[in-house]
């Protein structure tokens, strides 16, 4: 997964190597001046709030300079390719770049040609490493695994339009690695069998899993882009796969409850059960500004 | 009005308070490093230039980090709700939140459910606190009331479709608790006599009042928001109620001439008044930054 | 051009002036804290990739506080005139301005009536003087002319829609000062005549100069904007004016190859040359960073 250079995927995640990034986030204990005349771009060609920012303030709480550039107002809305901006923004002198974009694998494309480190801020369907991570921290630090980050008696559910999610992908492969077993939940459209051969069970009844769970981590359904497999109703999701109230309340006694955000409130998840005293959706955020603070300064520091 | 935390609405100035304010913004005498390590999140769900720059130039000058999120590019094009956008925002640790919305109130509501300061740059037509602030700020320097900002003598214009106005709402109660005294000017629509309730004489004829005031405040005229009440042209409105060189030569020997920008000329201003000698226009923007770095500075330092 | 304040144009071009820049470009010997405290405003109403981080990469380097204003989040959407607009950043205490505008002469415009430095970032067809600086730049560490900037016994050509390019424009006034000989190339409407009174040759069949010249400057083409002179299709443009691979194998041995970006790859330049090495597109880029740098920091410090 990571070579302390470009950090692209967690599918094939190195046990090793994620447990002493967890560890530096973990610790977050970096000077404020660590990258202090280093330079980051955001490269977001796909909007995105939390990720976008998460990544300006771990930057710039490092001391690094950071630059924005979003598809509307670049030269890609020009026509330039995808390489040729990353090719430009690298002459330019910055120290890394961090890639936000909607083909799936263009980030790994861009790694092979640029030498300064590309860190993957979500690429289509593929992977959203960084979130993986922050997930990662959450889970070791709300059930107290933060000295070996060893999760192999926990029992995870991903639950929702899994297969075309790039935050399960990454986080199906680290918390593979990490030890932890892991449910998909979803219609056999969104949750399709052969994902078994990503190393994880699969379930199309959500009411079967949710006793049996340590973590559930509810998915963004995305109405407009066509999700939801033909689900007729925001109301109909919510019934068949939304974590409701009532799904809470079966759950483990010291279970949590998971959300990439941003939510759809009612749809994937109960308004009150994401406000409840479960939730860790909130740790969530806060994680993924440790976690890209402890990719930038290794990245960046390590070249 | 201000607890030296949120700053929202100036509807129930504290005179004591905002002579504080006042006061600090006045001596501009802060470390570039006040704020170092610190961040603020500009969240602009509406267009703005002047007032997103100065919140990101005063914060940056006070030594802090300045992250900006604008709806275009931000999660809220998905869905997500207000309030939701800013606890992610608090969650990722910045110390103060700096909102400009659409919806009146929106501020109140955020503020009521996170910890940090939320600082109102512009809600709805409710509340433009800040704005109010550099505009008694560039009254106060006008008329040399630095030592003590007690405005009792003075009386002042605002002009326009007032009762739409956040600018004006806030000048109002901030303009009444420094004691000055407050007409409102427009047609019945615009300026209606129930006014009266909030503190200002009301008055429909712009005339009558001209050669009054110390204070000629012009407001904006939205006609690309059906502004203007039904009447027919820019020409038509700048006879009726624009400040017309000819007005603006009858009015006192002193009086100055305000706008908060940005400024349709010869509408409700005619060119020459705007960059004639009565015109403390960018003034008011200069104090806006004075006033801005005040309001950040003290209520981050006094968490 | 330059009096060491605004930076607007490089019609004339002073050869004296010029090469100070570029040799303090190339040092490129900056302290990090040379514009600590002071504030930059990227005004930018149109889109821009390179040309606005590239400048804000500068800044932040020499220590200024960037600030960027693009049209849309802007009140230029409201109606508010560019003057005012500059007026007002310049209100808020900046020490410069770099405008990006689609009306040529706009930057001049707003130079006569502000008071700070403005930096021409591209206004129109008319201007781009930090582009053909970068260029010069370019040039003269690729001939090894760092000693003296002299490159009298250079043969440059200019190829494409160059008439309506402000890079050509700059370009052809700063290399005949610097000595230079310049040839620009393109069809009848593209290349016409007339322009022989700028001090260039002309010429319309670029078969003619290919192996004539030490520098080959290719333009876009911008179909989207009707560009191309009523060829066809972008296939019968690289036919006709593109630099070909069997063009660039026909160049002087040491002859170099120049875009001033972003490239429509085998359109006006094949793919493979521009990736080939007569290639020096992407140092174009790197020296866009240090020809920035010294003109904020000349224009800035000698305030």
């Amino acid at each position: 997964m990571w070579n302390g250079h470009h950090l692209l995927s967690m599918e094939h995640a190195n046990a090793a190597q994620a447990r002493a990034l967890l560890a530096i986030a973990d610790a977050d204990a970096f000077a404020s001046d660590l990258l202090a005349g280093r330079s980051i771009a955001n490269l977001f060609f796909e909007d995105s709030t939390r990720t976008r920012v998460s990544f300006s303030l771990a930057g710039q709480w490092l001391g690094a300079h950071v630059v924005d550039l979003t598809s509307k107002g670049s030269s890609i809305s020009k026509g330039e390719t995808l390489i040729d901006t990353a090719w430009t923004i690298e002459a330019m002198g910055v120290d890394a770049l961090v890639i936000r974009v909607g083909e799936s694998n263009a980030c790994k494309q861009i790694a092979d040609q640029v030498k300064i480190p590309v860190i993957n801020a979500g690429d289509g369907t593929n992977q959203h490493p960084t979130q993986a991570l922050a997930d990662a921290l959450t889970i070791g630090r709300s059930f107290k695994r933060t000295a070996d980050w060893d999760l192999s008696d926990l029992r995870v559910a991903i639950v929702g339009d899994v297969v075309s999610s790039r935050v399960a992908g990454s986080n199906i492969g680290l918390l593979n690695a990490l030890g932890a077993s892991v449910v998909v939940v979803g219609s056999p459209t969104m949750a399709p069998d052969s994902m078994a051969s990503m190393g994880c069970a699969v379930v199309h009844d959500l009411d079967a899993v949710v006793d049996q769970v340590d973590v559930m981590m509810m998915l963004r359904i995305q109405f407009e882009r066509g999700g939801g497999d033909g689900i007729a109703s925001t109301e109909e999701y919510h019934e068949q796969f939304g974590l409701t109230k009532a799904r809470a309340d079966r759950m483990k006694s010291d279970a949590i409850v998971m959300h990439p955000g941003p939510m759809n409130r009612n749809v994937e998840i109960a308004s009150e059960v994401a406000d409840g005293k479960r939730s860790v959706i909130l740790d969530q955020v806060a994680n993924g500004v440790l976690v890209r603070k402890a990719v930038l300064a290794t990245a960046i520091t390590q070249c």
